[in-house]
C-alpha cells in the first residue's frame, strides 16, 4: 500500500495547497452550509435526519482524512483509493458504497485537466473528496439553496446522481472541443500538411486515449450500480443512474467516432506529404530531363576537334537552336501525356 | 440534464422552423386525421377505442412538448432523451416503452443527411417526435387511409415496427449508394491516383463510420425489445421486431463488409501513387544515367590543352560519336535487361 | 418490405429466366420424381407418408410462390427472406423451420459465384428456393433414386443436413482454389512486383472479404440448430448437423490463415517495390557521384583564361585522365563499401 | 463427405506408404505387445481386463480402417474426420470418446511437419490413429514397457492425457526454435536488411499463422474435456488434462508474443531500409549541390565571347579557384549544420 | 513432463546458485524466523498453532523440493509447475491453494529483470519458492518482526496478499519508469528521428508485450480466487484480494495506455523520418533546377560556331550574367511559392 505515482496522467497544474472542507445539509424544509478546517466542528453539525454532504478539497491534510474515516468507518483500502490514482469504480462496503472517477475541465488549447473525485454514499451522507480546489458544482450548489428542481425532495443517492451527471455532462464539452479541433486540422491537412499539423494530430490522439482511460471503466462502475444491486440508491432513482450509464455510452460512443476520425486524418496528412513528395521530384524529373539532352548537344559543339564540319556551316548556330527547341517541345509533350503537369 | 451539442454528427441542412402536430387514427373500421398546432385541441380527438399515431415535427416549441409530457405522463428524462443527440435505445418505461433511432435521407453527393426520431408506444397510441418537417412516412400514411396490408387490422405495436421497418429499409438505399460509390471509385483509383480519388475516399470513410455509429446501438435495441420483455409489444408481433433486427444485422454484416472495402482503396490509391513515384524516378534516372557520361565525354573534348593528340585525329569527331553511339545501347540494353522498361 | 437490391456482392452471371419446379418424394421402398411447371399438379402428388422434396429453382414467377407459400402455410416474412438478399440464418417457425445460405459454384480464374439457397424444413416435406437454374445436387439427386447410403432410411431432417452438407463441402473447392492462388502469387511477388499481381492480391482480398460474409452467420445459425431447440430435426441427426458445423469452423479458421496469408502478400510486395526504388536510386545516385566530378573537372580545363599554366604542360592532358581515373577507383571502394552493389 | 484436401498446411514429406498396426496391452502385473499386418488378428488378442492401445501408423489401408471401425462401432462420422484434415477437438460419442489434433515434428531450418493424430478413447481401450509412420512416442512405450511412472497404474484415460501430453511438450520445442530464430534475425535486420532477412520474417509470420490455427481449437477441445463432462475420463485424472490446458494457454501467450515481435521484426526492417534509402538521397544531394555550381563556374569562364575582362586578368584563373574553394567550404558547413553527415 | 526451456523471456542475470531455506513463525504474541540449509531441520520446527513462511529462494537443490513436497504432501504437477515457466494463475487443490505469478525487480536502463514466484497456501502455512536469491520482501519481514500494520492479526490468507500487493506495487515502479521513458523518447523524436530513438521505441514495445504477458493471466488468476471459492481464503479478507485485482486491472488500463502511446512514438518516429527525406529531396531539386539551365546557357556560349553573332556583341557577355539572374530570381519566387523553403 506504498503511495503510487499516478502513472498515465497528461501534465496538470501545480496542486492547489488549498484544502476546503464544507457541509451541506438539507432537506425539503431546511437548508444550512457550514465551511470549516476543523473536521470536529464540522462533523458535529451533521443531521441525521436530513441529507448531509461533507465535501472535502484537497487531500494532504492527513488530519482531516483521519477524523473523516473513524466517524464514517471508512475502510483503509478505500481512503488508500481516494488517495492514490485510481481507475474508476463502484464498490458496495458494509455501511456505504464508494463511487471514484475522473472529473475534467477547464480546457486550454488542448490541454484537459484530470482530477480524480471521490464518492462515499451513506443511508443519509455523502462524503466527496476532490483533489484541488474548485469544481464544476457551484451552479448546482446554487440550486440546492434555492430549491430548484428535485434535489431537495430527494435523498443523498439522487444527490450523488446529480453530481456524476454534471461530471459526465461536462465531457461533452471537452468531446465537442475535440470536435471542432478535428474539423479544423481537416480544413488544413489537405493544403499544408506540416510538421505542426501533424504535432496537433498527435495531441490529439493522446487526448483520446486518456479519455477512453476514464471513459471505459467508467461505464463499468455505473453497470454495476445500474444492476441495483446496491442497498444505499432506491430502486425509484436507478432510472437516473441508468440514463447516466447511457450517456457514457453515447460518450464512448463518441471517443470511437474521434479515433476514427484522428486516425483518417493521419491517412491525410501522410497522403498529403507523399503527394508534396512526390509533386518535388517530378519537378526535379522535368527539369534534369528537359536539360540534360540539351546540355549534351552545347557539349557536343564546344568540342576542339580539328575536323568538325557542323562549326563551319552558316546556319549552324541555328540549326542547333531548332533541335533543341524540337526536343523541348517533345520532352513537354511526353510530360503532358504522362499527366505530370 | 444541460442541452447538449450533438457531438459527432455530419453537417446538416439548417433546421426548418415549422412545427408540424399531427395526428392519425383508426382502427379496423374508422380512419381520422388531424392536423392542428394547437395541442389542445389536437389531444382532445385521442380516441381510446383506436390507435392514435400523435406525430410532432420540430422540436422547438416547448409548449407542445410539455402539453404531451402531461398528456402522456412522459418521465422527464425521456423529454430529455428526445431533445438532445441520443445514441439509438429501447428504454420500458410505466405506461409505454420508449424507442430512439437515427433516420437518414436524402443523398446529394456522398452527403447523408441524419435526424433523430423517436417514439413512444403505449398500449393504444404511439407518439412520434421527428426534428425536422418532412419523413419517410408519407407512402405508408396512404397505405392506412387506403386500408392496404395488415395495419388497420394491427395494434399501436405494428405500426412501431412498421415505421422502423421503413427507416432501416432506407439504410439498405444509402449503402447501396454506398456500393455503387466504392465500385466507381475502384475503377479509378488503379489509372489516375489523384487527390481528389483520395478525399472521395476518406469521405467513404466517414460515412461509413457515422453509419456504423447509428447502427450497432439499434441492433443493441432491437435485441432488447426481440427478448419480450415488454409489455407493449404483443407476443404474434416479436416476429416482426425479430425480422428488422434481421435486417440491421444483415446491414452491419454489409457496413463491415465495405469498411474493408474501403481500407482496400486505400492501399490501391497508395501503391497506384508509389507506383507513379517509382515510374517518375526511373525516367529522371534513365535520363541522367544516359546522358551524363555523354555530357563527360564532350566535356573532355572541350579541354582547351595545347597537347591533345586526338583532336588532330582526321576522324577524332566521328570517332568520339562512335563511342557515345556504343553507350547509348549498352545502357539501353542495360534497363531493359532490369526490366525498367 | 420493399425488395431490396442485394447490396454487397459480387458481379455475378445473369439471371437465368427458367423456372424449375420439382418433386421428389421417397422412402423406403418408393421413388418418384415429377417435374412440372404447374405447381397445383405437382402439390397434388406430395405424398404424407414419404419424404417430400420440393425444389424451386429461379424466385421470378409470382404465382408459383404464392402457391407455395398458400399450400404449406408459409409466413410472409419468410417469403421476403428466400426473395431478398438474406444473411444465412435458421428460423423456427410454426410448423417448419426455416434455413438459408450462400451456394458458392462455377469458378472462373478469380470470380466466384454466389447464390442464395433457402428451405424450409417440416414434418415430412422440405421445400428449397434457388435464384437460378443449376445446382450441386444432381449427384446427390441419382444417390436417392439408386437408394445409395442412408438417405433413403432417414426423415427430411436428414435430407437437409446432406444439402447443406453438400454445398458447405464445395466451399472447400473454393477455399482449396484461393490457397492454390495465393502460393501461385507468392512464387511471383518476391521477383516481380508488377500492378497484376497487387491487383490480383486485391481480387483475393476481395474473395475473402465475401466468403467472410457468408460463413460468419452460416456458423451461427448452425450453431442455432445444433443447441437442439428445433423439433423438425430429430436427436439422432443432431450429432450430423454439428458435424457440418464442425465444417464451417474449420473453414472460417482456413479463412482467417487466408486472410492473414493475403496480408503478408500485400506486405511483400509493398517490400518489393521500395527494394526495387531503393535499387533504381543507387544506380542513379552513384552515375552522378562518379560523373559530376568528372565533368566539373574537365569543364575546369575547358576554361578560356588567358593564363591556365597547366594547359601548357606536355602532359597536362593524361594527367587530367589519371586523376580522373583515381576518382572513379575511389568512388567504387567507396560504394563497395557501402555495399550498394 | 466427400475426400477434402487439406487446406492450408505447409508443404509436408511424402507420405510414407507402409500401414504399422500395433497393440500393446497393459495392467500393473502384464505388458505385450503385437505388431501385425492383418486387423483380425491383432484384434482378436484384446485383453479385456488390460488397457488396450491399438495405434495405427498410415491411413490409406482401407481394410484395417473399416475392421477397425466395425470392431469398436466407430461412427461415419468419426472416421470421416479422423481421415480428412480437422480441426482439433474433443467430441463425445456414444462408448468412447473421440479427441484428434496436430503433431508437430522434425525441424529443419524453418520448416515444420504437422501430421493429424486422432484418439479414440473407451473404457479400456485407446485407438490412434496417425497419418504416417515415426512419431513421439517411442520414449514412452519404453516407459510403459519398463514400469516407469504412473502409467501402469493408471487407465486408459490416463495414457490418452500422457500422449496428448507428449505432443504438446514437443510444441515447445518449436516455439523455442522460434524464439532463437527471432533472436537471429534480429541481430541481423538493423545493420543488414537484405531481401533474404525480409523472407526469413515472412516465414517466421507463416509458421506463426499455421501453428495459431493449430493451437487455439486445441485449447477449446482440451477446455470441452477439462470440464468433466466425459464420463471416459475419471475425475481424478481431470487435474492432468487440465495442466495440459494451462500449457496450451502458455504456448497461446508465447504465440501471440512472437506474433507481436515478428511484427516488430517487420517494421525494423522497414525502418533500415528507409534509412537506408536516406542515406543515398543524402549521397546524391550533397554530391549534386557541390558540383552543380561549380561546374557552372567553369562554363562561365569557357565560353568564347569576344569582350570576357575576367579572361584577360593575370590571376583570373587563380581567382576562380578560390571562389570555388569558398563555395565548397560553406556547402560543406551547411550540410554539417543540417547533421547531414 | 520434460522440463520446458522458458520459452520467450528477455535476458537474464546469471542463475544465483545460492539456496535459502528460511522458515517465518507467527501469532499475534510469538515470532521467530529460523534460517537452515538443511529441510529437516527447518521442517521440524513448524509451529501448527502459527502462522508458518517457509520461503525457498533456489530451485536447483531437489532434495530441498523433495523433502517440501513430501511433508506438505505437494502434487507432483504443482512441482512441474513450480520448477518451469509457468503463466501466472491459481489453482485450487485439496489441503492447499497454489498461486504462481511473475516479479519485477532491478531495473537498469530498459531491461527489466522476471522471476517467477509460486505460493503455496494452506490453512496454517504458506511456502513461497523463488527462482533467485534476493526478493522485495525484506521491508516486509521488519514489519512482521515488529509488529507494525495488521499482519500479526491475521491468518495465512493474509500474509499471501501482503506478498502479492508487494509484487503488484512494483509493477508500478516499472510502469512509471516505462511512462517517464515514453516521455524522454518523445522529446527526442520529432527533432532527431534517429536510428537510436528507433531502437529504443522498439525496446520499449518488447518490455510492454512482456509485462502483457505477466499481467494478463495474473489478472485472471485473482479474479478466480476473488470469486471466493477457495477455502484457504477467509471471506473477510477477499476485500483485500479484490483491492489488489482493481490494481491489476489499472496496471492492464495503463499498459494499454502506454502501448498506444509507443505506437504513436513509432508514427511519430515515422514521420520525422520522411520529413526530412522530403527536405533532402527540395534541396536538390532547388539546387538543380537553379543551376541545369544556368549551365545549359553557358554551355551555349561555349559552342564553337564560326557564326554565333551573339560572341560578338559588345555587352553579350553581360547580358548573359543579366539573363542568368533573371532566370534564378524567377526560380526563387516560383519555389517560394510552392512554400519549399
Amino acid at each position: 500500500m506504498t503511495k503510487r505515482k499516478t502513472t498515465p496522467t497528461p501534465p496538470s497544474l501545480p496542486a492547489v495547497p488549498n484544502v476546503i472542507l464544507e457541509l451541506i445539509t438539507y432537506n425539503r424544509e431546511k437548508y444550512s452550509k457550514v465551511e470549516a478546517v476543523d473536521p470536529d466542528e464540522l462533523l458535529s453539525k451533521l443531521q441525521p435526519d436530513q441529507v448531509n454532504w461533507v465535501n472535502l478539497d484537497g487531500l494532504h491534510n492527513h488530519d482531516i482524512i483521519e477524523k473523516l474515516q473513524s466517524h464514517f468507518c471508512l475502510h483503509s483500502l478505500l481512503i488508500d483509493d481516494v488517495l492514490a490514482d485510481q481507475r474508476p469504480k463502484a464498490e458496495e462496503y458494509e455501511g456505504y458504497l464508494f463511487f471514484t472517477l475522473k472529473m475534467l475541465y477547464r480546457i486550454e488549447g488542448m490541454q484537459i485537466d484530470y482530477e480524480q473525485v471521490s464518492f462515499v454514499l451513506g443511508n443519509n451522507f455523502l462524503v466527496s473528496f476532490q483533489e484541488k480546489e474548485g469544481d464544476l458544482f457551484d451552479g448546482f450548489r446554487d440550486r440546492i439553496r434555492l430549491d430548484l428542481g428535485k434535489v431537495r425532495k430527494k435523498q443523498a443517492d439522487y444527490l450523488l446522481y446529480r453530481l456524476i451527471d454534471i461530471i459526465v455532462d461536462n465531457y461533452y464539452n471537452v468531446l465537442d472541443r475535440v470536435g471542432d479541433l478535428i474539423e479544423e486540422i481537416e480544413e488544413n491537412v489537405y493544403e499544408n500538411p506540416s510538421t505542426k499539423t501533424f504535432h496537433d494530430i498527435q495531441l490529439l490522439k493522446k487526448e483520446l486515449i486518456y479519455l477512453r482511460k476514464a471513459l471505459y471503466p467508467l461505464r463499468e462502475a455505473l453497470s454495476k450500480v445500474v444492476k441495483g444491486e446496491s442497498e444505499f440508491i432506491l430502486e425509484e432513482n436507478l432510472r437516473y443512474y441508468s440514463d447516466v450509464y447511457d450517456h457514457v455510452s453515447h460518450l464512448i460512443d463518441s471517443l470511437d467516432t474521434y479515433k476514427d476520425l484522428t486516425s483518417s486524418l493521419l491517412d491525410i496528412h501522410i497522403n498529403a506529404m507523399n503527394t508534396k513528395m512526390n509533386e518535388v521530384m517530378k519537378v526535379l524529373t522535368v527539369i534534369s530531363t528537359i536539360f540534360m539532352p540539351l546540355t549534351f548537344i552545347v557539349g557536343v559543339y564546344g568540342m576542339n576537334f580539328d575536323h568538325m564540319p557542323e562549326l563551319k556551316w552558316r546556319s549552324g548556330y541555328y540549326g542547333v537552336w531548332g533541335v533543341m527547341f524540337l526536343i523541348v517541345i517533345s520532352m513537354l509533350f511526353f510530360f503532358r501525356r504522362k499527366k505530370w503537369f
